[in-house]
């Protein structure tokens, strides 16, 4: 989960004083005092500032119910990665909608928050689900494409992504900072080791750098356009945007629309917010987990103790667990369990000891 | 589509000078006057109205896009056949969300009402279908079971119904009027005909009342429980609820509340407020129908032009139809259609002399 | 799990030597001896029974995979309650698909056994899920409507339902055994308790059954038509089918095709082989788990062993455990778990003697 | 539709008789003769050959329906593209599938051929669309990336991915012949223009071969590791794989498996086997349509006359229509038609010299 201390993130300027907690926390540590030279933070640019700003001085009378703290940063770009960004654009419904329907009310579904609070952890506990779709989220995000492509793996959600057939991708691609050049891991083949060296660290920058910048200016010059939409050579065609754009490189920022149900953006974030997902979604994964506890601050509750803290245990498993408990003595040749999951098991209950 | 004449429908009461236009409008037309003893209508208790009276009464203040004619009618009961209702419970969006979902905007997505109601008109014509995923609405509905058993197999929705393993269900079963009394239709398998005279009518009506009555009273008996609550006999177990319940008739009322978003809620309309569906779901769909056209009024347009009035021709029957134009003469034996191809093609087209 | 003593069920007879293990033996334990003179066992006609011979008597010639086990009881129909079924009507793929799967591999997938099963094991606990649904089934299904409308909550499928807008439903209803006569539970609200002794057993078997033969009698009176096609009266119409039906009891058989991929099947296997499930559905579910069992036996023994028969723990749940298993005391009231998730806690490692 | 003339298409070589007629000709005719230095036919390795080679001598005995045209080409590599393929994997069903689903039927569900036929024509013509839901699918796709990331919008389908953080992706990228160079439309935004000429064209090539090269060089020196495995540096850790690969173009290839149901298969194809669909997915559709000619013959059928070669009509468009054919006159500024959907209009029924 994401805290933020100090000043508060707005949407269009360079942040100064800002510590996000937990795993994403380094990449702004690091940018806020001296930035590196081809990182820069997300920019909004005057006009999208002002759309901005216009969106948040609405101020409309609803019967709806309304979720307060999500009101407070409806519609704010909240930074992500190096260009990146996630807002919040609309929602329905909060923790009383899910009691609601659940009881199948005429009213507002509620008694009191008391028992409100136990039906959700009996809902999230014994995967009574439905009642959790009643709530809907409107994201509006913007994204590398590498991680993009992870992202729309994830089906039950409405998305509508900005078009390069139509339109011209903004010259931004995302390079991570030196804490996030991370080897690959030795022992798990999708994962990731040690961070790189000196040198090594600053030579794969370069090319990153490079070879995105390269590949846009020919984007650029097949287009025989600028992005700000001038000319390059008055007498020449220019190639199909939806062709030229194979040339991009995967970490260019695209940005998409993206609209789920409380469910489905639990499943998200269950995955996405895992120590085994990828570092650069799972950034997207902790504002969004923000956003979820400032909505839905008692589902989000039961979600971080149920399924974000908590841990399967196998039919094997339970048995390891049972003798440990009656202190017999077990061993993993005789459980049943090979040592990967014997560790796994170990591991979830904190038993260093344990582990082989 | 759905036109109110007279007082609007209030939630609670016994409605005096209403009609509606259409497919639905014999109903209410006919318990006007004079209710048959057996249909009395929907009715909402005490409890039941404070609460909806209770939620009207709200008055948040938000950042998001409303849609006020939506909010006008919100949470209000609207009646459907002869115990059944439809009430918005909530909603995302308006007809800017499409807009701005499409064009992947910073803002609110519009750029002046003509140009929008272009882009919708665009969208809906070339079957760009996501934009208008970014909208949701929710329902609670009542309606017959047998009914509610067509209505779930649009499973892009998400629903949370009455639990009849865990209380009683209302003693409310659906009897239709006179008017609705069709026999079978002779030349179509899933169709009605013409409507049942006198005695067979009220014989029928006579069935499916007792009927409904007799098993209702098993029901409570086998439950050893009223509806009230209060047990019959102080000395006996009662069946479990999960197991009684199947003594009902398919006509017993449930109730539900149902989310979709507006592109697979359109689907759903499009199907059911067809003349070819039965007609006790054509009157709830009538219903959502003038629901769409408060909340999101371009779409709405767009939609009854492209997909609702319209018609669809297959390549074979483009032949045909080129060929009329250009006063050629073209016989149905050589066209390639079916005898009922060609005549669907006819009426789509009000070709009524060209039936055959 | 279901395992079959003795002669195999086979599709159209009186079943005579027949054994179910597990939660659905008791059905068909009792009426092998005498059965009761209300319920008599699924019978085909022998236009079914001939139709069902055809179908197993094929032997096609293919490429594609195929599942041995499962092709000998392709197509038979596996009884379920009094006159439901059963039937596996098709499949696509084997464990080494879901290998080939997670390989994006050009050939088989599979590199050996021993292999294989690792990595079925693998993503069957790290959820990594897609992989399980390049598997996929078809059933035919006969079963009881109110069993018909939990199970079609689950909308991951696809399914084609008999309609009674078009054809005359059979004549079957389901009528629970003594044995599964169950009271109302006291301490769960959507749970059954003790059995219903003698005389309030027959009397709520007596008025299932004459409740569900009355009310289709007058549905085919409202029909003016028998089961079997016959007018009853030449000189009257006949009520529209899409209306009759609704005079039947929620006991009334309807059947569909139901088709699903591996992951969605087991997802409704997880919910609905459930000792939470009603009895009614577990019957249909366990059925099925034996179909995957001869289908994919290693996903199989994996979906056994780490979902069916494992268990989910809490965040709080986990510092319990480890405290128990470090031999610390640890008192419910200090937990943060209520009673309620306690018990399930100790129960969920079959530790008795700490339930409260 | 997609056409074969001469020698079929194998798996593995240079193909050297091959016309496709339709849509994508062009790329092979034209490469047949004289192939571009930087394009080179889709090859698949010795071991990929194998593997393909033992599939295709699978002969199974199977109680299933099969479908025998379609188990002709099963497994085959068909070529797309300059390095892409398409591969049937599996299927499940064929049109008697339909049939029997539609009618619930405890056999095969057909009466003859005829019956069969004018079902299915029914079932598609009236939206009747569950039964096709029936049938499965399976394929194996070589394809760009930027490819990938369109056809993955189409939600309901299964897809198991190549993995670029667990393996090295392979060195082909996707180079457009001469002939598809399009330059940008300059009347519709997201569409193409005249082929580009002479010596831009070559610039342009250049440019997204040495593009796609020197990123792919890079990613290899970022990985310290070449495609075949081969350390570069000894004494050097490689950047994880899941970083490395933001460094490549959207126009390297990718592969998964993909599985859907025949409807949904449908819904696919109608839209990206569309004139108005980019060319380098239509290539993929052009394919796989032929697939499902030799898979369901009478649903192909029905699906091209009806849904491919089929339009649709607005309500104000029918207005115009039978006014045309009555011989009264119509104009554009009467018709409540803008001038595009005139167009649109007269161009769908052939009606050139209307076209305003």
């Amino acid at each position: 989960m994401v805290e933020v201390v100090g000043t508060a993130p707005t949407s269009a300027m360079v942040i100064t004083k800002f510590v996000y907690r937990h795993s994403w926390k380094t990449n702004y540590i690091n940018i806020k005092g001296k930035l590196l030279d081809s990182i820069t933070i997300m920019k909004l640019t005057i006009e999208q500032q002002k759309e901005i700003k216009n969106q948040q001085s609405q101020s409309n009378n609803t019967k709806r119910v309304t979720a307060p703290e999500l009101e407070k940063i409806l519609y704010e770009a909240v930074p992500a990665l190096d260009h990146g960004f996630v807002r919040v654009i609309d929602y329905m419904g909060d923790d009383t909608s899910i009691v609601q329907s659940a009881r199948v009310s005429y009213g507002k579904g509620t008694k009191q928050v008391s028992t409100d609070k136990g039906l959700i952890k009996y809902l999230m506990r014994h995967w009574h689900s439905t009642p959790f779709e009643m709530c809907e989220i409107k994201y509006h995000v913007k994204l590398p494409i590498f991680i993009a492509r992870q992202w729309i793996r994830h089906r039950t959600a409405n998305v509508n992504e900005y078009s390069a057939r139509y339109s011209i991708l903004d010259k931004e691609f995302y390079l991570p900072t030196h804490q996030n050049l991370a080897a690959q891991s030795t022992n798990n083949r999708q994962g990731r080791g040690d961070i790189l060296e000196g040198d090594q660290a600053k030579e794969v920058l370069e090319l990153l750098k490079n070879d995105a910048e390269r590949t846009y200016l020919n984007y650029e010059t097949m287009l025989n356009e600028r992005y700000d939409g001038t000319k390059i050579n008055e007498n020449k065609k220019g190639l199909a945007r939806e062709l030229a754009r194979m040339n991009l490189t995967l970490n260019t920022y695209t940005q998409w629309y993206w609209k789920t149900d409380l469910l489905n953006l639990m499943n998200f974030l269950r995955l996405r917010a895992d120590h085994h997902a990828q570092y650069e979604i799972r950034v997207y994964a902790d504002i969004m987990l923000d956003t979820v506890k400032k909505w839905v601050p008692i589902t989000f509750e039961a979600f971080m103790d149920y399924r974000v803290g908590g841990t399967e245990v196998s039919a094997k498993g339970k048995t390891v667990i049972q003798k440990l408990i009656k202190g017999e003595k077990v061993l993993m040749e005789d459980s049943g369990l090979s040592k990967r999951e014997w560790n796994e098991l170990m591991e979830a209950f904190n038993l260093k000891d344990k582990l082989i």
